[in-house]
């Protein structure tokens, strides 16, 4: 996958015949990011003098780690050698999503797609136009958790797929109103499709089918929606900053 | 379901014929929880001081909280109604797991299982007892998470389920070695699962097949082992105890 090449037009191309609008394309960012163009190259970076710093007490590469900050908007965590950021999107993340891991070579790194929602929708669009028909699309990534080990993929991006199904009002199986039931759809559904491949398969999009009750036909607010608005996040805050 | 209730026997005469060692039995805890007598009545609570407190500040019920607080090992925030608490087996989540939706009546609540994993070792056993075959089995509750709206499910409890994938110092597809790859594998599947039902469905199990490839022979270290090591997690600190 290089700068310019034409994603959609692959995806349909790979596609089942019986592709269908009912169906979830959950896309990996890093190909999303290659074929946009969001990609560095180490050799191209010079670090700064926080980049040294923070390089130095964190035992990290400078010129990543100034990649890393020329993603991020809020530093909220360096400490043992992890940079908990989050980016200039409004995701909180390692390593701003900055990436050495699947990159296309050596001193290459891959950032995250620049508005992953249009690139959903984009996606979305050019197998419509290719094929006829509008699954939903996800754009996603793996992302580590506060309070629990191990990743999980999450959508970055979203078009024709409900993010949050929120049932808060509704009832439950006894008839009692729920009261904070917002379920993450999107993201489950990206932690599903990771599941059918692995890390070191080369496999860039996974095809979740089943799932028409949450495809809509308008591609719909995104995966931005789903980011926790800072003044409701009560663990975003940059360490220390805290009330006393 | 009533406190005694035979579970694993049930779920087995619930289960398809075909059910064999590679399936993954992913059951709600809410179930195991009636089972198992983890419930309480409100009326049979008394809220002391510090219930009554936090109960008048976060807008609550003071025997609901005096609940949460029982269950509670570390209260890490009480903010705009909502109490995230370190419960006393080390997960992190809202109300220390306890829940009033799709209790069995008006004014009882469910709490979390005492031991997940025990829980489902058990229920392992039950259903190999019963049918001679040993799917892996999840308890999974829907889990909210820092930074992103929404819940999703987690493996609570595990047997014969690889918790985490750990991928550390295997290679990428281009030969690059790993650095921090370590898949949430049980969390994914407790999400999926969840995808195949709905909260008023009343349907406390899901059979999640397809994944032979991370069921083991042994119950393993079950999911409290994903469970983060408050030492190195960056965000476990009460609120305003972190470095100034």
């Amino acid at each position: 996958m290089r700068p310019g090449d034409d994603l959609a037009a692959l995806l349909a191309a790979a596609a089942p015949e019986d592709l269908c609008d009912g169906d979830v394309l959950c896309v990996a960012h890093k190909v999303v990011s290659k074929a946009e163009g969001s990609v560095r190259r180490l050799d191209d970076i010079e670090a700064g003098e926080r980049a040294l710093r923070l390089a130095a007490e964190q035992g990290k590469e400078p010129r990543l780690v100034q990649a890393v900050l020329d993603e991020t908007a809020i530093l909220l965590r360096a400490d043992r050698g992890v940079l908990i950021c989050e980016t200039r999107h409004g995701y909180v993340c390692a390593n701003a999503g900055v990436d050495a891991s699947n990159a296309g070579a050596p001193g290459e790194l891959v950032l995250l797609p620049a508005d992953p929602d249009r690139s959903a929708r984009e996606l979305r669009g050019g197998i419509a136009a290719a094929l006829g028909v509008r699954p939903g699309v996800l754009i996603t990534d793996s992302f580590g958790r506060a309070w629990r080990l191990g990743q999980t993929d999450v959508a970055l991006g979203a078009a024709g797929l409900v993010g949050i199904d929120d049932r808060r009002g509704q009832a439950d199986a006894r008839g009692r109103k729920l009261r904070a039931t917002m379920v993450a759809v999107a993201d489950a559904v990206a932690g599903a499709a990771d599941l059918a491949r692995s890390k070191d398969s080369d496999e860039p999009a996974v095809l979740v089918r089943g799932l028409e009750r949450f495809v809509t036909a308008e591609d719909g607010p995104g995966a931005g929606a789903m980011r926790r608005p800072p003044a409701d996040d009560l663990f975003r805050a940059p360490e220390g900053s805290g009330p006393p």
